[in-house]
């Protein structure tokens, strides 16, 4: 070998943030207001805490679950796990206590590091988890006072305190796991999303290109994804290597707690779902005077796509930047981006149609290949017409899932993503819509999607959510369910002749409902299984077959 | 395996270019004007050369020699090298036949693909490479009627022509060799570095980080520094990952027609040595306002560091950010790269404080190690003051040197680069010279960089050259030579005043010598070993000793 056989370990690249920038901080939100820690702070006592999980038995290629909101303990615990080779399985605390218990069993968990106040949610499983051996708990402001029956339960500043402030990372396979993360299906159990060493290192540095997310030291970032959410779409991961100031909303997720951080802390660039940044949109408006944003530069926004026209009022409003991505946990989670600019070609088009390339999932991310593929999964034209099912593959696209190998959803090499799209002859991708979202309707596809982008345009709708309802002769039919703006008023009639404007006739909405609210997922996109389930349990019936059920 | 163990081959990064923007251009000096080609015709073509190596026997491992300026076909030798897993094997032009001959020979070239304008070069070769059987060469305008008795001579063009525009590149092992390039030591033959795939394309990613040299898609770059170089400092690879803009100077290396390309192609950044940034400043100032330079933004220096003087004009005069970058053949080559501003702490600093940063070799990039250490290897502080030799690993770092591994120049997983330097607290690496071109005297070090650095910035002075020259008691002294800037004149005396400013007195130049140039090595740099030789040659005398000898 005439290059050096250094191992892509994340333990390269994770202490770098505090050593070239060790006074940057890391804010933390509490009760009262923020705590804020040095990354030098923080890298030490990651240093503890993997001393601390090591003579608590953890091995290299032990799972260690955490159940945490972002933060500062949340971010040592990715820093230790990843640096001891200990493999950092991030559960999602808005799951439910069924789910829970199937994946922290499935995985094997040795220990849970848990926030204070999540602990209730935690007691529920104390006769369900038998390989948990111990529990962590991170104590916030509030919460001091914990008490719990879970296993052998000890406070984490007491478990830290008193170790050692530099672990000798070992050297291990760079493909090894790093870290575990489920992803709960339509159907069956919480499938298990194994990262490796390499395949995150890759992704990181993916992540920090310029034509990527373009993440830089200079940055202030305010990661709203969870970290327990596809490695908090590796941003923290980017952050600790390139020292950037770093704000976490734990547990106070609310749209004025959100826009609050970012004005105190001047945030530059944060990532979060479209339902988030809509809040945080109805909120300026409420007092556009009193809020300085002048530091944001770039919103990263992914889940689902965000509406156009949100996107543009960012941009005209703000002159913030939407970046959208498109990715899943299977795929670490970038796959594609989309920026207003992304090649030289773009600098002369018009501020319009620049915008309309945010409003796709973008370009392919560089060492990734991606297409497009009809039912015998044969490659489509990318014509920007012909809609196909997405397939991806690549250096950090899952190959199979944990202990569950699942060979159905993958094809000689590629990953099937589920989500189903077209790709323009520019080679931007286009989602349609998660395939198990699409409206099915006499042969044809309808997307949710694009009808929701659409109406959510009309002045005075807040949200609005399409999902297919059954329909005996067209097998499906759209069904649109929207959120007033507040004092608003939109008729059915409004909103189904706005769509008639882009859509033909067979392809609108059979029907409007009223709704305060749209359920979101654990991870704040739109929960159309639950959208669906509630509308067949309330017996719904669309339009042209109400009366008929009773004949 | 949970994720895919996709290999890091530079097939999977560098038809992207063309896929992405295929209408983008690549533009190559001539004679007369510039020759353009699209992406698209550029990924095209290197896989028809691809089809045509294949055809004249190149397979997977064989070494192809070019022997080209920067230009459109040695970009497509780069590209279709890589994607069959033939080794890219680039010869300096500027090398003593002796050298040449050894390189050839201890590569065994199976082919040379060459400039039409370099043939008599290579013909003097003509029975001195008896491992290449065929030699391609590349007409441009002026050469149309070239001739030679190289063996099996054929002209580019007709060797692709016909060929198939799409090869499946094949999947190879990553650590497979991507090419090849020798550095030229001090003492003894040429010894060569082979680059692998997983190297370069980690690199490649490294490169295109924001906080790197932040290249981007929608720049356009002139790469001055050869591709004959340390892979041009790996500018062609990220290019055709990106799909940016390529304008190539082929042999037209006078800044005038450098600057008329940045000029006339709108040029957004370019990389290159220190003297070709002093070239062009001269030039630009003779007619300031003829000369629009409004795109350019980013001037890349490597190879040696650039004066603070001249990093500060370019920014004071031009708004133009100069970024320096340190590295070595062996090193693939960026190792640590400084800009204004690399993070937070530094937004808030005095542009003074800023401009410091840059004349400092940097901050090392994500994925390396480097330290400084004394004579027997143990680690040195990183106080700012205690100077060490260089030591880095990682993995895009040299291991061994080809079928001649010297592992004298490693040392436990290390590459003992042979500079050496301080590191500062801020973990900012600042190089005090080669350490074969440091000054020993009495004991000490004097730094031959930090004496020409401050000549420099004095008016009048174009360029400084210290060396080292013998002396029976203190080892060696210090000797400026300067160049002096048309029609002015600077007295020894006032050069060693001015060092007196910022230099203790025994670390003064004991002599000012006035030359017309100062020799450059074939990569640009001031060629200090030529410098020594010369002075020995015509028998040179320090002032203390003058006269002495004769007794």
């Amino acid at each position: 070998m005439a290059m050096q056989q250094t191992p892509l370990l994340m333990g390269f690249i994770l202490d770098r943030g505090a050593r070239i920038a060790p006074n940057e901080e890391i804010v933390t939100a509490t009760e009262t207001g923020v705590r804020r820690q040095t990354y030098k702070e923080t890298r030490d006592r990651a240093h503890q805490l993997a001393h601390a999980l090591a003579g608590a038995g953890v091995e290299v290629g032990d799972r260690v679950g955490t159940f945490m909101w972002n933060g500062s303990r949340h971010l040592e615990a990715y820093h230790a796990c990843a640096g001891m080779g200990a493999v950092l399985h991030t559960l999602n605390v808005r799951l439910s206590d069924k789910d829970l218990a199937y994946i922290i069993d499935h995985a094997q968990d040795k220990v849970i590091i848990a926030d204070a106040d999540t602990l209730p949610a935690l007691e529920v499983l104390k006769d369900r988890m038998p390989s948990v051996e111990r529990v962590i708990v991170a104590t916030e402001e509030g919460f001091e006072g914990w008490q719990t029956d879970l296993p052998n339960p000890i406070d984490y500043e007491e478990f830290i305190a008193a170790q050692p402030t530099h672990y000798d990372w070992p050297i291990i396979d760079e493909n090894s796991a790093l870290g575990l993360c489920y992803t709960s299906g339509t159907t069956g159990n919480p499938k298990g999303v194994e990262y490796e060493h390499r395949s995150q290192y890759l992704h990181t540095m993916a992540q920090c290109m310029t034509d990527s997310m373009a993440l830089s030291a200079t940055d202030t970032i305010l990661g709203i994804v969870p970290m327990f959410h596809a490695m908090g779409w590796g941003i923290p991961w980017s952050a600790l290597m390139l020292g950037c100031k770093q704000v976490m909303p734990h547990r106070f997720m609310d749209p004025a707690r959100l826009l609050d951080l970012i004005v105190s802390e001047g945030v530059t660039l944060s990532a979060g779902v479209p339902t988030i940044w809509q809040g945080i949109k109805g909120l300026y408006e409420a007092k556009p005077d009193e809020l300085d944003l002048s530091n944001l530069t770039r919103l990263t926004c992914g889940g689902s796509s965000p509406p156009p026209s949100l996107i543009r009022w960012y941009w005209d409003t703000l002159g913030v930047e939407m970046i959208q991505g498109w990715g899943m946990t299977e795929t670490s989670p970038l796959a594609t981006l989309s920026r207003r600019v992304m090649k030289r070609s773009q600098l002369s088009i018009s501020e319009d149609e620049q915008f309309e390339n945010v409003a796709k999932a973008g370009q392919l991310m560089p060492g990734l290949e991606l297409d497009i593929f009809d039912e015998e999964l044969n490659r489509l034209p990318h014509d920007g017409e012909t809609v196909g099912e997405i397939l991806i593959r690549g250096p950090w696209i899952c190959s199979e899932y944990y202990n569950n190998p699942q060979p159905e959803k993958f094809h000689e090499g590629w990953l099937i993503t589920g989500d189903v799209g077209k790709i323009d002859p520019e080679e931007y991708l286009i989602i349609s819509d998660r395939s198990k979202d699409l409206v099915k309707s006499g042969g044809e596809w309808i997307s949710s999607v694009d009808l929701e982008n659409h109406i959510v345009a009309l002045d005075g709708i807040a949200q609005a959510c399409v999902v297919a309802h059954p329909h005996p002769k067209w097998d499906e039919r759209p069904v649109a369910l929207v959120v007033l703006e507040p004092g608003k008023e939109v008729t059915s009639e409004t909103v189904i002749e706005h769509c008639g404007t882009a859509f033909a006739k067979w392809q609108l909405p059979d029907d409007v409902l009223y709704v305060d609210s749209i359920p979101l997922t654990s991870t704040g996109k739109m929960d159309k299984k639950i959208v669906r389930a509630d509308l067949d349990a309330q017996g719904y019936e669309l339009p042209d077959l109400r009366g008929q059920s009773a004949g």
